[in-house]
């Protein structure tokens, strides 16, 4: 049987014989007995199996190493009082395949840095199992939530022949090695797509409501904790809908992923928050325990005059209409004023992207951000310019060639009547519910410059 | 309201007042009386509206063109004996915004080819709809199933230094227009992934059920109906599974995705059924309502030698231990000999991959291939290889150099005790439920050689 039935339900089994196969972690000679720490990887919680010299094959069974793959037959025995709720009263042990001496995960504690060099087997550890269970439970969060709301799930494709925004430094993709697009695969230059957002508008115009959820790319050589050349992002988009629709399906995403985890991910959460980040919990109910606050931007940005007046020292002090807002400024925004999720609409179109509706003022744009506590931005949205001429003069303003996205541009031309939607980055939230620190952590077989491994 | 709501209950709706937002399908003057017909994306049904001449603003209501957007209200009257069970008498109905005169998809046949060429607009005929809700639908299926069995989704990297198996030709990823991939972004040669088998058994390894479930590429100059250069997949991988565990996970998965298609899309089934494939539905149901099939690849070769001794008339008549089955076999096995899906296992080590168990026999491979009818192959996996040197020197053989894959051999070395996993081609399963014939015309925005448009 399975670890994680026995774990759910051990009461049930008090006294009866079972049998697991699973992997060593740890093995210890007693005095009187034996143990070995087992785990088959269907929870993070370990089983401790207590077995004696009398067992058959007792010096094979003894020699098992950590990393081993054993077969156990025993009885569940209750040890209340105990760390653990129960363990097995082993019968009979298997040694079913001995790892050799020199594995490299013994019990011990290992550097972020060491394990990300091990990625093929660090997933064993106590702190990816949760990280990565956590991940896995909230792409499957956010599939149920758009599913229960009749959003269809669209695949946006990974190759293609524009860059979204004009922003990003992009992969090339060929298979020659003169660069001579003309003659190569495509017949033209091709990319790897930092955005599925312009594919899913073309959608939501067919079924309304659609979400992408896939694989994205950026060729920027950057060495933070925070950027990784490949990375999946969530994209909804509706049809019909307004600046206030998706600020309202942000919140409700966003508190269903959190109810999710809340309910199906406890005990990896707890470990996330004794090991990863203190107060994780905490702030995760924040989430789903609050209305989230709004604040138009001009009114962020005269908070954050107030602030640096009053003597908050931000490094860039210098807040003026126009302002691209930092982390720094972000963080204040929804840590310290409205200590909340906080949204800040009505950016400057300066600084958003050509596609986003232009408001009646002629200086902003219809685009929302969520700041989130402990990390600042955590979704970007907006709703879409829907006039035709609008949307290519912006084009034009901004060095993009209408022409070059006719498909795009032409969807104005053919019935639209408002659209919104909003990326949500999935590894900044899985680094946001689990308190891991850096983008390398919470990506199976991270790639990042000079790193290409598995 | 949404038409979907409206449409899963309209009686509730009888006599009262609703207001709906959607597209305007077609549009034309009775006698007494004009007609609109309305669709907002939410079901493939359409909904009818009548409106006359006395309602306010009249002259722009009347020259809505085909694609235009309309918010109309008014009442729901059931009309039992008309092939719609209801219709919506206006009182009142806003013009949001006029489509231009010349929208491409005007209301006649369209060939599959033109609408290729209009893949953004495309999504918007029924049969588009139909396709695209069942992939939607078929994609959740998928997930639902993997996460009721405590399987970890898990994102196996799309950039990487290998290329699976040594089969399939990849596209190279670059930075770079010399081709010098030492200076590259990664500092090597990186390509575009062609499987996540590799990466998702070392998760097997820590989780024991995993899948993926993402894109895959092949630069493979191919202009066929089944070929595509950018498709997804789903492979799952069992650790402690052998190849009857394998089979029983195949049978279960392609039986949950069809019963889930039964129950949550029979519009769309059978506006396919009408219009791309006769007899789907029954096809169909011969999926859940048998046991599959289970036929040794030996014996299988010994069926099809004595189907060409009685006069069947394959193109490669020649069946010898070794062929590698072609579509018609495959056919032939599951439609004239079973007449139902039909496991083949334990193909020739020779025609299938480096990673697949050998068995005792040393001539077969732990393998197995789900043939069903109408189709031939649409699953393929194996158990895979657990002996460190056998899988070593295998690599050899098949002039893989070992190096490469140091890490993936590795997991070997550290107690492993069987594992099972298999693919299927998420393009492939949907052509398979819809009936659709190419495979350009399941995926939302196709990927072929010379056509990167959208």
């Amino acid at each position: 049987m399975e670890l994680k039935e026995l774990y759910s339900s051990y009461e049930k089994y008090d006294g009866k014989e079972i049998t697991i196969i699973a992997r060593v972690r740890s093995h210890r000679q007693g005095k009187a007995v034996n143990f070995l720490v087992l785990n088959d990887g269907t929870t993070i919680n370990d089983i401790q199996v207590v077995y004696k010299s009398e067992i058959e094959k007792y010096e094979e069974v003894s020699s098992a190493r950590v990393s081993s793959i054993v077969e156990v037959s025993g009885k569940v025995v209750l040890t209340p009082g105990k760390p653990q709720p129960f363990e097995i009263s082993a019968s009979k042990i298997e040694l079913l395949d001995q790892a050799i001496e020199n594995y490299p995960l013994q019990k011990k504690e290992h550097s972020p840095e060491f394990l990300r060099e091990i990625a093929h087997l660090r997933a064993r550890t106590k702190t990816f199992q949760s990280i990565f269970r956590i991940r896995s439970a909230a792409a499957f969060a956010i599939h149920e939530f758009f599913n229960q709301n009749n959003f269809i799930y669209v695949h946006t494709p990974i190759l293609t022949e524009n860059d979204a925004e004009g922003a990003g430094e992009t992969f090339v993709v060929t298979t020659r090695t003169d660069a001579n697009y003309e003659e190569d695969f495509f017949g033209k230059k091709a990319a790897l797509t930092v955005s599925g957002q312009l594919n899913a508008e073309s959608f939501a115009q067919a079924f309304k409501k659609v979400y992408t959820f896939g694989p994205t790319f950026r060729a920027e050589n950057s060495y933070t904790s925070r950027h990784a050349a490949e990375f999946w992002m969530i994209e909804p988009e509706v049809a019909f809908a307004d600046l206030k629709d998706n600020i309202e399906l942000i919140e409700k995403m966003v508190k269903h992923i959190v109810n999710y985890l809340f309910k199906n991910n406890m005990d990896e959460l707890n470990f996330c928050a004794q090991n990863l980040e203190e107060g994780l919990i905490e702030k995760l109910k924040t989430i789903i325990e609050n209305d989230f606050a709004i604040t138009p931007y001009e009114e962020a940005i005269e908070i954050l005059k107030k602030a640096v007046a009053d003597g908050v020292d931000f490094e860039e002090k210098n807040i003026e209409f126009g302002l691209d807002l930092g982390t720094e400024h972000e963080r204040y925004l929804c840590e310290v004023v409205n200590k909340k999720p906080t949204f800040v609409t009505n950016y400057p179109k300066e600084i958003k992207a050509f596609y986003m509706k232009q408001n009646e003022d002629g200086k902003t744009v219809a685009a929302v951000d969520l700041l989130v506590p402990g990390i600042g931005e955590l979704v970007g949205g907006s709703q879409r310019e829907d006039d035709y001429e609008k949307l290519i003069t912006r084009c034009k303003e901004m060095n993009i060639d209408p022409e070059e996205l006719w498909w795009y541009n032409d969807l104005r031309q053919y019935g639209y009547y408002k659209s919104a939607g909003f990326g949500l980055g999935f590894e900044r939230l899985i680094m946001y519910v689990t308190g891991a620190a850096n983008i390398r952590d919470v990506l199976p077989f991270p790639r990042t410059p000079k790193n290409l491994l598995f």
